[in-house]
């Protein structure tokens, strides 16, 4: 009998530019009790940053950095052969720039979650995940590293004497090996909302997944991610949280 | 009779990035007590960032955040109309990715230089002074700022409760009411080794500077600039540095 | 008594930036006759400006290169001290990667505007001016060099020998001087459309403005800039359309 | 008996940025029949761009594009996943500034050759080859089409019906598929000059190279690159112009 359960609702932010606009970060901050940061190298820009951090922390939301691989023009979302080295000066320098932010508003930061194409390079590439997890290390060793439930990342944080955060998707479906289906691949994506709250549930209650393939996966959930820039982002945010409360599930930064 | 004269020597530096090279850094921090290290705006990238901090903190240099305009193809020299919040955010920004380096280093970072037009916009603009002024002292108020000596910067942040530093230049003479002669007009710089020497010598010891009219004005000194990128950079640096220790000036960071 | 009236509608467009989205474009080129496309600098990417290129083609809008200073954080509205030269450059560079999609597509190119803060650098500076119409002439003299109605830019097309055309805006209103009143003051921009689609029938048909003082000015109206990217924005456009037809103004491009 | 060999030299250049100076471009232009100019992507600037175009037409070298990735900080040397549709738009892009240069200093473009890491990504994967290939013919299908000996860019280009320049290289050496020894390998790099110039001269003259393991490939040859920034360029170039001189190979573009 399951006796308390707590997770953690993680969404990215601050992804706006400039005169470009992405995410409806302040309401998505009602339902969320983490935020991942964007820190001007795939998405973000200083101004933006700031008044992402000081609405973050107005919500008291655990403010995280959010770094990426410096391709604007791709979102962080294309693989660049960058050595373990160089992605360890990117990580450094975006966790140091967030977290001045975070410091200049009163705040401390709490979190670090690579993204997008760096995320997933760092779930399976275990070089580039020793390099980003030295990098938060260095930085501050009381910072949680959030990465792939069970990839090379989270390994790669526990191993270097950080606390680490497994994440887990509410809109992708996985793998019988505990992987994320392809994107490529066809039911990659959950698009229908109470699928994906239950989804969440089953992931946060019982420990294991059903996968595409109808079988179950043991997986291990200290946060869920929440996407915050789809047409639903909010209307998900709002129906996870309230079926997690409904559920006993309690929700809080780690 | 002065009994006693200290200095700081600073130089900019880590203003290469990726395969471009430009300053004998490693050579003038031989010379120097403070180093300015770009911080990726108008130049300077992750990686040089990297080995800049840790060659400066291996020499015992004073390491100090040296942020500019996001203007690398222009190397920040060329002025960019930014708002005060924007200076503010792109200020806050560049220091904490430095302070990020000094950290994961074992350092801690020391003081803050404003770059090229930045700098010079700071020197003269009140609003500008402020918002930079406002960004280190809210990122940490043990930062020292330095700026053109008697300058709107220098103001600021002694208003705003920073200790500052009065910065003076070797190379470049000055007009009666104690600015520096525009580089557009004929005697701007000082090409002569000895009589940059000389100058600095003078407004140190004495307090004041020889103007290119021929006159006397009091300029306050607490660093001289040492430029690092000339083709007689490093010469010049071990040249005013063994003529401060004859004339009994003692250097040594602030 | 006016026999036949024609004016161009333009509009700025391509501004997109990977995946940011900023303008209603292919809902616009259904009123307009000159597209204006960003060409990377200030705002736009490769990828947008094939896809803008070809949907301009298929609607037989005409298109013309919108060159703008290389500060998309800004969106190229913030003043750039660039000098004459590198304005030239930047120039060439824009409207060459622009061309290159519009012949690729197997059309021309028909026009050069500047974009924001350049555009309104060269309505006052007659080097920056001089130093645009060089880059459009000597990259193609057959481009029509769009600028501020009576402007430094107009007149330095001329004087080198290209077509120009003279821009109004149907927003914005003018003082008495022909200029158009500064964003900072109040009574600056038209916001109700009736009055905005009367301002542009009164220019198109007398040859004259009713300035925010009351009093009449002369001013030459070839092109008519319409903005994309507000709230209201295909809504007016429709709407300026509409009017002009009934007004028996024939609308095309130049 | 060989008749009558005639060769190409060809050298990447114009690869400075800003403040940064790379490469020995003037100096290497008295030797080089095509140049190969960055175009603001990998390398490069406007003001760059426009010196040196006009310095290559000057002394009548050949004036090609030389696009790359857009990752200045990596210098275009790291893989970027980008789609085909992607390489497509950027390569359409940097040909176009490029050209627009050409044509404003009266002269016309000639060839195309994709730098690094796109250039080592076109040489293997067709679709990316496809992509560049297509770039260049709808641009203008009368430009030479440069890629590496007996490569998939080569073979795509050939296809499209452009025409088409096989390169090889002085100082890689080669496997016994042709293709060029992976820098990780020991004795990927030929750093005596009168092993590299006797390697042209045998691939020049009879078609084929000796490769790392001592047997002989055949290998088309209608191109050798020349680098220009390493500390030997200027010596190396001026060495191999002689040798090929003597061998009475005649050196011209295209």
């Amino acid at each position: 009998v399951v006796i308390f359960v707590r997770v953690d609702l993680n969404c990215d932010m601050g992804e706006s530019f400039g005169a470009y606009r992405i995410g409806a970060d302040e309401q998505i901050l009602e339902y969320v009790t983490s935020a991942n940061i964007a820190c001007g190298f795939h998405a973000g820009d200083p101004s933006t940053m700031r008044r992402t951090v000081r609405m973050a922390l107005e919500k008291q939301v655990a403010v995280g950095a959010h770094p990426g691989y410096p391709d604007l023009l791709g979102f962080g979302r294309r693989f660049l052969d960058a050595t373990p080295e160089e992605v360890y000066d990117m990580t450094v320098y975006q966790i140091g720039a967030l977290a001045a932010f975070v410091k200049a508003e009163g705040g401390k930061l709490h979190h670090v979650k690579p993204h997008g194409a760096l995320y997933n390079t760092a779930a399976r590439d275990p070089k580039i995940a020793e390099a980003i997890a030295e990098a938060v290390y260095r930085v501050d060793p009381d910072l949680i590293l959030f990465g792939l439930s069970g990839s090379a990342l989270v390994e790669a944080g526990r191993r270097i004497g950080l606390r680490v955060a497994n994440e887990v998707f509410a809109d992708r479906t996985y793998q019988a090996d505990g992987s994320l289906t392809p994107r490529s691949v066809a039911g990659a994506l959950i698009t229908d909302v109470d699928v994906a709250v239950e989804q969440v549930l089953s992931i946060v209650r019982e420990g294991r997944v059903r996968t595409l393939q109808g079988t179950y996966v043991d997986i291990a959930a200290d946060t869920v991610c929440i996407h915050g820039d789809g047409p639903n982002a909010v209307g998900f945010a709002r129906r996870l949280r309230e079926r997690l409360r409904l559920a006993g599930v309690a929700v809080s930064a780690l």
